[in-house]
């Protein structure tokens, strides 16, 4: 894989070009793109000119290459949602997050594959780690990218699991920040309760890196020792639902964090997180019912068949059912503020265990649902695998606005199933 | 004013037909629309025939005409966003906002004019209760098409004080509900945490049956009468800067209201919302240079004076700056909440005075930026004029998600003022 950092370390001491760094993506590329299908739209001719460019100046993504997840709207590439009413669509303008990517000095190189407007509805990318199965969705292309080294940094959203499950299933590290930390402006959305934008990339210490370049703000962890921080395994009430190797997995990541200095104990979620979990279902479906109005009511024909029977079904979701879910998410975010009063974060699978053979699913987003309705942050660690080589991911789930404090303890848990 | 319950009623009893109420409008428009400038695109051909179509059913807006702020996309429509960057503009989808107003059976007559970006750069359109005078902004032609009857709804949305403002200005009724009540996916935003959809109608009544018949809602206050409802006139700390007529205005309001049955006291706003009302602009600003960085950073020049001096001073916002701006708004909204216990509405000024003279400004937004951070629904009540006959309008301000509440009460002012 590309090591944003490291890329960045090279630029900034001379001993790489930004047109250097495109050339290791394009040899990958072509090694990889034909099997794996990461990429919607890709241009290099563009990204060369750009990274030829003295207006990239000393900026911190200068001349890294970024994937887009084709749900974000860009001007200089098409940009169809992984959706057939939108083939040949070229905006206007780019989403804010492009913009803000491409002040921060990065390249986008192209756009990556998105399921259909981010839903559950597969598209044909393959896992690099076993093209035989799912890289996981909806963030597809951006997670296989990643894992295949044919980009360092990629965009992907998130309004089930579709950052952090993908992350997981292609072995690499995934962040989905605080809800609305990356400005989903330009963005289709499907529930803007929901959508989160977020950023995958080789490592923990690139994925923060990326994401302190693009906001501005001090997420960089690779500047220090992350002091041990206070974890609590949290099993949830679908642990039953993890195959054994995930559990065991988060299990050994709970050992190996002990071990190696952290205060690591469980806690049992009381039960208003079970009706939050039910929740998540009822507040995506009645917002997704009304985001993809226009599609549906104009273009019904054209969308494919998992997504259009979970709208026919969303129609029916009435405003009380709706209220009583945010409702029970806003004690819920209460409920997780005092269960974390003494912890720093949670540790949970990252997925139900390792991607799916074949392309028929993207796999479930069970494990992310809860945290993506309470706008906590979440990061994919990557490190572990089951006897078949497949990637199990752990998540590290961390306080709403403690980003940077989620980033750090992710951070030793990747370092501690390490070493 | 064209009453949209009494189109809706007379629609109903069969005694005016969809194709009837547009004849009305274009009447309105044919005498009025060359002087006013309300609306930025109109398309009669199109709304005759949806209004033809059987496919409108018994849907509860089945048949009254709806004019959109051209800040919202639509895929029949140019979409400008009041900017030359975007002339010719066409979107390729409707935003959810128009969806939904065309699954309740309304029928698009036309883009109403926004000023640029919705920002505070003015646009041409005139107010109808005194050409010479500005109809407020930035929902300019949205306000100014119903006061001069020339629909019976308008779309609009407000950052600072964009809906309440205008309606006040052109003496009608303007509702922004709480926060996200109305989805804002295909809007062009400016700031995601302030951004918020909005509607205009002749009376409280109409705008509230808009408003219900577009959500599907239990927001219709015309089948009943209001409770008389618990009053607290809020002078906050810049009532210094409300002209004496509209302090006046208040005051009357408040003691019509308490001789019509309401409780009314008053109360003093804690130094707390002095904080959250500066915090507003920190918010907007640091928002806006990234909602409008792509517009910022490849068309600058095309961009009008004051939004683009605006955006150069908010280029200097810290993200030390926002995060304590977001927290000031956390702890002003338990304030607001502690304070309102016993309290339905606040009772307040919804803008400085009457419209101003001149098309060089659309007027300040200091009596509803607060509201807006805060999330709160808000109701102008018009009814109310100065001595030269210009709008007075006043502000009912509800607690966050009890807009229905909002609305009676609104409704309850309103009936004294005339009573």
């Amino acid at each position: 894989m590309l090591s944003a950092l490291d890329l960045a370390r090279r630029i900034e001491a001379g001993t790489l070009s930004p047109a250097g760094v495109i050339d290791l993506c394009v040899k990958a590329i072509d090694a990889r793109e034909a099997e794996i299908g990461a990429f919607a739209a890709l241009d290099l001719d563009r990204a060369r000119r750009v990274a030829a460019s003295p207006a990239l100046g000393s900026a911190p993504l200068r001349g890294l290459p970024v994937g887009v997840k084709d749900i974000f709207e860009t001007a200089d590439f098409p940009t169809e949602f992984g959706s057939k009413i939108y083939a040949g669509n070229r905006p206007r303008a780019d989403s804010v997050l492009v913009s803000m990517v491409e002040r921060a000095g990065g390249i986008v190189l192209g756009k990556t594959v998105t399921t259909e407007f981010a839903s559950l509805q597969p598209a044909g990318t393959r896992n690099p780690r076993n093209p035989a199965h799912s890289p996981g969705g909806s963030s597809s292309g951006s997670a296989a990218a990643i894992a295949a080294g044919m980009l360092p940094i990629a965009l992907g959203s998130q309004t089930g699991g579709s950052v952090i499950r993908p992350a997981a299933y292609c072995g690499v590290a995934g962040f989905k920040p605080s809800y609305k930390l990356l400005p989903t402006l330009g963005m289709k959305g499907f529930s803007w309760y929901l959508d989160t934008a977020g950023a995958f990339a080789a490592s923990v210490a690139d994925v923060a890196y990326a994401a302190a370049a693009i906001t501005g703000r001090n997420l960089r962890v690779d500047q220090g020792t992350p002091a041990p921080p206070r974890i609590a395994l949290a099993r949830t009430h679908i642990w039953g639902d993890a195959s054994e190797a995930m559990q065991a997995a988060v299990e050994t990541s709970a050992q190996k964090a002990r071990a190696a200095g952290a205060r690591v104990n469980e806690v049992v979620l009381p039960p208003i997180f079970e009706d939050a979990f039910r929740a998540h279902a009822i507040i995506q479906d009645y917002e997704a019912y009304r985001a993809l109005a226009f599609e549906y009511d104009h273009h019904r024909e054209k969308i494919g068949p998992i997504l259009r029977q979970q709208l026919d079904q969303a129609a029916a979701l009435t405003a009380d059912a709706y209220d009583a879910a945010r409702r029970t998410t806003k004690r819920a975010r209460q409920a997780l503020a005092d269960l974390m009063t003494d912890t720093d974060v949670l540790l949970t699978p990252s997925a139900p265990g390792a991607a799916p053979a074949g392309l028929a699913s993207t796999g479930a987003s069970i494990f992310n649902r809860l945290w993506t309705l309470l706008g906590t942050p979440c990061v994919n660690v990557p490190g572990l695998a089951d006897k078949a080589g497949l990637p199990l991911g752990v998540q590290i789930v961390g306080r709403f606005g403690r980003d940077r404090l989620a980033l750090e303890a992710a951070l030793f848990v990747e370092r501690a199933i390490a070493g």
